[in-house]
């Protein structure tokens, strides 16, 4: 009534999408019946990517603001959920791939060497998007990866490289926050004590610990003190940089504090979407990660031993790349750091009001 | 090497693929973020629709044949197992997409009217070549579906209409079944026979059941007459042929009997195979029809009350397609003819012979 | 170190866990394999029922209170949402139980007569809690429900049912929703003028629209006539109340409103986790319906038009109560009075306010 | 009727079942909700290991005579398939399990020390029944994974080690197959001739490619040279003995031919249920391997770099059992001596009528 009528057709663009299924079998006369499923799952892989860029191009617009308004904390969480549902129901396609058998895949593979997964730009695109960077990664084939990519591709990907990633994005988003430090509340002093009252408590419990052999009471004393030594990396900043420079950690010294405050105290209301977030964020490295094993072990299964159409050792490669390419490494590590709720000092009336509403 | 090179990007087709999403709220300068889920959504329905055919198109091609190769069972088996498989992860699809609130819908539904998703070409094609009857089918609109079919696709339709469907392709190769009848075995008259003993068993049993009142016996005596009566359907071939007149029964009386073999002999080496086949079969129906009801109630979430895009109670037309489109039913109402293992006639050697292998 | 040592097997009983799968078929001296699954897939539907449970009892404990605390939201909507994973997790178990054919079911039908599923008494707490009432129930077997349950099930029934339900709490924590009023805000008078709005807008456009033929015109004007007209059961609180009383509401109207509010204004920060917790009661609501459904196909495929175990026509029953139980089916209806995020009036600053964070 | 009426409830066992749950945490006067998700989880698992269990054992069963009767096949993939539905349906477990946060673990982690899910007795029972032996693996915390089992637990798995694994019977199987020698027919002759053709032709591709220099070729030749080499394995007894010896390979030579044979000519009618028996091992072998990945990853995720309750680094273990322990290994390496089903000797009449049905 207010708009031209519109039919579904042409709405989704089905005819250059349905018409986008060239099978090479066919073209050189030996059509093999799996390789449209093969072309198919892996449009519908890029199909969800474009999804997933979509909700990610969103989100990075509103955390690059100087301020992130509070009203945009909701959405941003409900999009990185949906990217993290999404994820993992592509995960899924693999079960869908499988049922081509090797042999099936053989009927094809040698036609299209060398195209090859490793080549996806949208894949690269959400990793790099994400945060991932270029030292990261893993050499392909001892050339820097974008050596796959055609010019603009190459373009594309270097403009997105040199703007921050959501991973900066977030960083800077923590470094932020306005609850680290109040009135009669500084929330590292406050953490640090915990910490050192709860390890104190642990060891007298050892010593006082009468079935204990006094070896054992030793061997426990000092896994306590290596235990609490390890969270000198969180506590001295000079030896946080260090192993932040060593690569240990990649997240600020104030970014970490945030990120860990919104951990413990995320039941206050000004914490209960962003701690939402940086779940979010985790699941979404988990689900990638999930994604690039997934991937690896369907490579071995079709290929045995031999290399993959895109010249690697393909699933050497995934699996490999399944444990460096994860972007949010510290929030995983953080969980190093928790102390138990019953532990965590309780924050002092005036702090606690901050982060509630007042309506 | 031996093909010239080919590249993931150009091979997948993802220019025009991942080119074609276009938002009308962004045409009209009203971008709804949420409109870009919307239609790769259904994007990503129609690519696995295409590919649901296209294993249905293989399989049909050799079950129209007059004579189905044995080395093809293995795989039409797989190609519709397949078919299962894809169809039971895209109900998933639901989920991802009820990540869209109704009030997001909202934003953009007006600009999609009157486009429906009933108007899925593929999807109604998936139907009819399946074995959907025009008369089978729930008028939508008052007018006969095609009206919102364009005149190629009306053209094609007609075409599929016009030829066998799988549903009676199967009937025909069921019907061609040549286990029925052998040297002293005629499956009929050995199942009628089990029939009847079983029931005149339980009758027995219950008329010597002395912890049964008398009332209690006559009550169980009559159930168990009604129960017997019901098999009148399938061994009186003209009260059989009177119900299928009536809508009762779609498959032909033959056709009924080896379905019935298939199920009850499916441990025989040549019965394994066509066994599965059934299931498959009946795995499909299932499928789509959970996949209608999901909608169904999807639809009901994003519009309450009001009609639909596509001018129908949407969630009313679903909600009535998923109980009646409904294409292998008389698979599922086989099962009332089942009688347990323990009752089954055992195949005389000779039958069984026939059967099996002899390497 | 500071608790006694737990062993794995010991922790989690697995000794009585793993001892309580006994196949009446293997008792009568006729082992049915796959009585097994029957009774394991069925034991983990009642493990997750008592997790679904438990869940729904430590929120329903938050929402009776007087005054629900903003620190307990985040809290909630995770156990809620919880709650939906756990129930759309084990409607896949379906699939797992279809791997049963109904001719393995038959050979150990009988031998479970009268039992059912109707008879989980977890299912029907669960239904119950969340609050489905007695009279929201379809008469099983002309019987109220609980006739089969035994006695102190009855009881606890009956304690449950005389007990505030989630349905209950969360109507009363919705009247009491602080930003229906407020200084230069009435949420009601500026919705209603808001819709008012928009429906004269769109009837101007019908007028002005020169593409319409006159009785296209009146046709469409008719049509928006009765929509507006249909917004009368939210503005007219007789007619609400007259409807709610013909069962067409069971919302309080002032409850009404509140989810209004909720739903339109949810990028506000203090309606940000309300509105996460009233998309997880519709998300429980459908994915309990959908259940239902997945369970009355199974029961048809298993049982073609036998009566079930449970003396029922079981299929039937299920197909009905998949449409019935329904708890917060208002929420659903809500939908109809939603009106586009563009139409919606913006808050005053000093509402906005009160909605927001001041730290 | 015929049988004492049954109630859901008694049969069922939910008196034990749903009094099996019993919370650390409450026990100790400091009750941590998300417990009972711990324990009800591990609890479901359990029960579906019991089930997997009972399906490996009757399908064991059948395979350990010398002769598998043809009528037994069906089921046997049936069952198979069945312990594949039902492994990957409990890998989504994990996700649930992960609606606990970390914060949420510590509450409890304390006061499980050491139990563990390295202890889960049935879990290593599958391992060993499917054939994971003593020397693969990897030890626990540098004492035999059975310490951590109880006096009974290692008598039944002393017992079920010394007896044939389900890996032990398949190959014993496998080496009986009828079809790899026949009149006219050797299958290793054919396959190995046909292997040399191929390899010729694609060496005279390159040497009359003029697209290629002199260089590419001769680097071509090479890679064409060193792929015919790797076949030595497979074609060579005493290489292959050889590389056995020194754990590449487990399965037997003989073994190798007749899988290799069933991958080849799986169409043929007496291949189609072995070829899905064998597929159905393989996705046990790759389900269990991304069962063990998503632990790990839940692991790292929960304890961050510290120590798991059972006192290893669990994910560390995890990820490398993740490699380590497969069993049907060889089915995967298969892969790599498959050729393109183009290049497959066609079969002599005589041995494609062994595999026929004759009705």
């Amino acid at each position: 009534m207010k708009y031209p009528p519109v039919h579904y057709h042409g709405y989704l663009g089905l005819d250059p999408l349905l018409s986008s299924q060239h099978r090479k079998s066919e073209e050189y006369g030996k059509p093999a019946h799996d390789e449209m499923l093969f072309i198919i799952t892996h449009q519908a892989y890029e199909l969800w990517f474009k999804q997933v860029l979509f909700e990610l191009d969103s989100v990075l617009e509103i955390f690059k603001k100087s301020k992130v308004a509070e009203t945009d904390m909701g959405l941003m969480s409900a999009r990185l959920e949906r990217s993290v549902a999404i994820l993992k129901m592509i995960i899924g396609h693999v079960d869908i791939l499988e049922t081509m058998t090797p042999l099936d895949f053989l009927d094809f593979r040698d036609m299209l060497y060398p195209a090859s997964g490793f080549q996806s730009f949208q894949w690269r695109l959400l990793e790099t998007k994400l945060g991932l960077r270029m030292d990261d990664r893993l050499s392909y084939n001892q050339a820097p990866f974008y050596k796959s990519l055609n010019e603009s591709q190459q373009a594309e990907m270097q403009n997105v490289l040199s703007q921050p990633s959501l991973y900066d994005a977030v960083e800077k988003w923590l470094e932020r926050t306005p609850f680290l430090q109040g009135e009669n509340f500084n929330f590292w002093d406050s953490y640090k004590q915990a910490v050192a009252t709860m390890f104190q408590e642990d060891m007298e419990t050892v010593k006082n610990n009468t079935r204990l052999s006094e070896e054992d009471k030793k061997k426990n004393l000092e896994g306590l003190q290596a235990a609490l030594k390890s969270f000198d990396a969180l506590f001295d900043e000079t030896a946080f940089e260090q192993l932040r420079k060593e690569g240990q950690f990649r997240l600020s010294y104030k970014g970490m504090h945030a990120a860990l405050l919104i951990q413990i105290y995320r039941d206050q209301p000004a914490l209960q979407t962003p701690f939402r977030i940086i779940r979010a964020l985790l699941d979404i490295d988990e689900t990638m990660t999930t994604w690039r094993y997934r991937h690896a072990l369907m490579a071995m299964r079709m290929l045995g031993q031999k290399i993959g159409t895109g010249g690697s050792t393909g699933h050497k490669y995934l699996a490999d790349a399944t444990a460096k390419h994860k972007i949010f490494g510290d929030f995983f590590n953080l969980t190093t750091f928790f102390i138990p709720r019953s532990k965590v000092p309780p924050l002092p009336q005036s702090m606690a009001d901050r982060m509630n509403f007042h309506y």
